[in-house]
């Protein structure tokens, strides 16, 4: 179908849709409604009729979705089926545990090197670890367009400013700092001590609350 | 001083700072101004200067902030300086690596165990993986607050509930769904799957604007 124009709150509704259809045992109906869905998510129906009608033209009234279907439709929206290479700069703590996740696999994300200015080994999980000074040559080699930051906060900008001299078109930052970047790149930040943040901040009001 | 209310857009600038205090050398003047602070990391000179001074009442006119206390102000507003003790349920793949990060020390964060429906192996990296059904032992025995959730989506709601029943304030959501919670409990999503499809889509787009 035509892709339209989508929202980042319908796109963090579309992995639950996925997780929850993936779940529905063979024996069952292959058809489910948007209402069923809704049903079971415990969201609310126009909300789960709208996101699936953007991203699927598979709805029969009365019917419904046929599910393998659907669950085609939305990985192919999510891109799950195109996979991703991307490289991952700053093999400390973070980028190594990263670099070893293998659940990256399920939603199309292939790290193919990490790269560190002094790599403390030279692989995890049978990924390579690279000297800094072969970015550029790696990813003009293997047209990476994905960049993964696991750098500390001072070095990611000029670490984003390599990446995007190097071809990349989009970076999943985890240094907690904002990066400037030109137009046509798109930033994506996971900002963990953030969220700790967040928490410990609540959990305080929480036990001051009780004093 | 006085706790004020804090926004979570000043609360994602502050870990930034804090890494940027940090990497300033020993040598350099005692002191940083938040002009100086916003120079270095390409910020508005005012927001920066209101960011400070709701964290701490440390700056001087003219001289700015000593910056060993400013680094102290930081953390014990972001809670860095208070453990958390936490639980993670899920030792997956993700639940793994996360038990085996070793960076969550600098956040004050602390995993004492994870738990599993069925636990694959006895520990990863010395911490424990016990079956789900010590939970509620555990937690009340530790006075846990904080619960990580890193099973899949359609487990996540009944662990939350599970972890609410055991005295859980605050949970960190790895799970691709949203969470229903009592209005006292606080949820941190961290959307990965949303992240990656982001990512991937605007390449998609960019690949095909090229052709």
């Amino acid at each position: 179908m035509e892709r339209k124009e989508i929202s980042k709150s319908v796109l963090k509704r579309l992995p639950g849709y996925l997780a929850y259809l993936k779940t529905i045992p063979e024996g069952q109906s292959p058809y489910i409604s948007a209402t069923a869905l809704a049903n079971a998510l415990g969201m609310g129906e126009v909300q789960v009729r709208k996101d699936l009608a953007m991203v699927s033209d598979g709805g029969r009234p009365k019917i419904g979705y046929n599910r393998m279907s659907l669950i085609d439709d939305i990985e192919q929206f999510l891109g799950y089926d195109n996979t991703t290479d991307a490289v991952l700069i700053g093999a400390g703590k973070l980028g190594q545990a990263l670099l070893g996740y293998s659940g990256f696999d399920a939603y199309g994300l292939n790290i193919l090197a990490a790269f560190d200015a002094n790599p403390a080994s030279e692989t995890v999980d049978g990924k390579p670890i690279l000297p800094i000074s072969e970015l550029e040559s790696f990813c003009k080699a293997n047209k990476v367009l994905m960049g993964i930051i696991t750098v500390p906060a001072v070095h990611a900008q000029s670490v984003c400013d390599n990446l995007i001299a190097c071809g990349i078109k989009a970076v999943w930052n985890f240094a907690p700092v904002h990066l400037e970047v030109p137009a046509n790149i798109l930033v994506q930040n996971e900002n963990m001590a953030t969220s700790l943040a967040v928490l410990s901040m609540h959990l305080q009001a929480q036990i001051k609350d009780k004093k």
